[in-house]
């Protein structure tokens, strides 16, 4: 048997190892050169390829395929998202993710991306947040409070200087549960017992719950001027948390509106109501929040881009490092033209057939 | 640094593994068992998802991902074709694919897809063969001694009885490797030293070059009546080996005609030129051949289910066996909502941020 060549082999990052390397850049770290990495892209969007995810529903979930290039590099991911998970002892939302390099079509990098998505969806909000929410915001209230809030509160206070975190959820263990984590970082978190005390003072609302139907998280009547909405759980057909009222006197920042439209907040509105792609604000094409009065949303759903960044910030980090293992993914006959010849050769003793 | 559950392990198959398990069941064997199950699937096409491959066009090649689904597993494949990649010792295709479950949209494969694609390829052309080929059809013309070459001519003879072989290719050399390899089989070749020659008394011709562009190995005078013509190397846009004089004289059959009008010899014709699909004619729905003279044309290009058939095969092979490692790919913490508290828990001596 011959041993596979350079060609044929792949860096894999496992679970254990993106935790591994997590903790070697520390949490923080990662979300801030993450959110760095996602800005650098978002100012170029144009040169990326980009189509709405390819989704598989099912009557439990959908299984969907984010692919993009900015033609030297290709990325996509696979994630699903299946709300009954949860009850099952799995994770709602697990994913992996592959780089490849366009000018051969190898493969460059394969990595877990159920903790890079938290990470990296963490990371857009409070990039989005930057540019988008008042000045010396403080408090946010983070309404749902499990897999996706921790990365949430911690990317708010680590990119954005948000101090205190007013915590609700339906399951108080969930909240329970999220405090002890955040304590570990000297994070303020105050336990509220309805959504309405968790957003009191508070200049930033994120939303980020699980169910896979019509929630209204948000009611109109709670909330007030001059807010920022994070909205992060609206993100597939049929899931929404925001009362159509709030979204009228909201000004709505989006990824890629093709995809929003489907999946976001904003499929409770009218196909042609005006909202602003984020990456115009974050190259100066438009504007972000243009008075203290006004209610900015970003209708976050998670895009392509965002993965490839993740991926490639990953990569970048884990040269000549402890991090990878290697992966025999691809077949790689000394003569290219020889596939066969090679498997011949793979016989136990060379007999073949 | 708590170890995985086995919710998060995937089984792996190495190109390696994937080797060994064809020599151990037999590369005959396999491809006969591969034939079954694809011809299974095509029993029930209408069951299944079907789209166009999603395709990422660079100057150079194509990266594509080809999803499906039955409703019970998804898989798709990852997949490049870069023509180029041959003279710079690369293979031209590569790719991986994965199975996961519906229900909970979890991975349960993940394998190489380079040797797997080689070998469901030929399958597919031979089980088309058995239905569209002449009876008793025994020589067959192989035009283009690539990387495939030898997987279609092991093909043919396990699945249709094809006795000998007439190869030609641009490449002498590539001629000698294909004899070569073949001989360990006891298959009777013949090196030809024009695609003319090959063709000579051959009931089957199959083409399969690998140049972008628009080639000609069939030109029209060449193929007279009765014959069938399995065309494999016509596989992305721009790239067609068969005259059109030749596809107006044949009776045409393809495996999902909005991906083959686009990719195929068809590429050729008026988009609403009649072509029948594959599984009509395996189902007996529509008819194959229907008279000594016609001439067949199974237009390859690949189809998304056919590697569905491939990996679930693999699946089936590989229960408790030793050819899959298991690979450390999906968070999964002890309480799903506490993915942060999983990864916090991972810390070097439980030190966080």
């Amino acid at each position: 048997m011959q041993t596979p060549s350079d060609k044929a082999l792949v860096p894999f990052i496992s679970v254990k190892n993106m935790m591994a390397l997590v903790h070697h850049i520390g949490i923080s770290a990662f979300l801030k050169g993450l959110a760095a990495e996602i800005e650098a892209d978002f100012k170029r969007w144009p040169k990326f390829d980009k189509t709405p995810r390819v989704a598989a529903h099912s009557d439990v979930g959908v299984i969907e395929l984010m692919p993009t290039s900015d033609g030297e590099m290709y990325g996509f991911k696979y994630v699903n998202g299946h709300p009954k998970n949860a009850n099952e002892g799995l994770q709602t939302v697990t994913g992996f993710g592959l780089l490849s390099d366009v000018k051969s079509g190898y493969p460059i990098l394969l990595s877990e991306m159920t903790l890079l998505t938290a990470l990296r969806t963490a990371a857009t909000s409070a990039l989005a947040a930057k540019y988008l929410a008042p000045n010396n915001a403080r408090t946010m209230a983070m309404i749902g409070n499990g897999a996706q809030s921790e990365f949430q509160c911690l990317a708010f206070h680590a990119i954005c200087g948000v101090q205190e975190f007013r915590l609700f959820d339906i399951d108080p263990s969930a909240t329970a549960k999220a405090r002890a984590n955040l304590s570990r970082f000297g994070l303020n978190t105050v336990a509220c017992s309805s959504a309405e005390e968790a957003i009191q003072g508070a200049q930033i609302i994120t939303t980020c719950t699980a169910d896979k139907q019509h929630a209204t998280v948000l009611t109109d009547n709670m909330v007030g001027s001059g807010v920022h909405i994070n909205g992060v759980g609206g993100d597939c057909p049929g899931k929404t948390e925001i009362a159509p009222g709030i979204l009228h006197r909201s000004s709505i920042f989006v990824e890629y509106p093709p995809q929003t439209r489907i999946e976001g907040e904003i499929q409770q509105l009218a196909p042609d109501h005006p909202v602003t792609e984020l990456w115009r604000v974050i190259m100066g094409e438009a504007k972000g929040r243009c008075s203290r009065e006004e209610i900015t949303l970003f209708d976050s759903v998670g895009f392509a881009i965002e993965d490839f960044s993740a991926l490639r910030f990953v990569k970048k980090q884990i040269q000549d490092s402890q991090f990878a293992e290697y992966l025999d993914l691809l077949a790689d006959p000394d003569e290219p033209k020889d596939l066969f010849g090679m498997l011949l050769r793979a016989a136990p003793n060379s007999i073949a057939a």
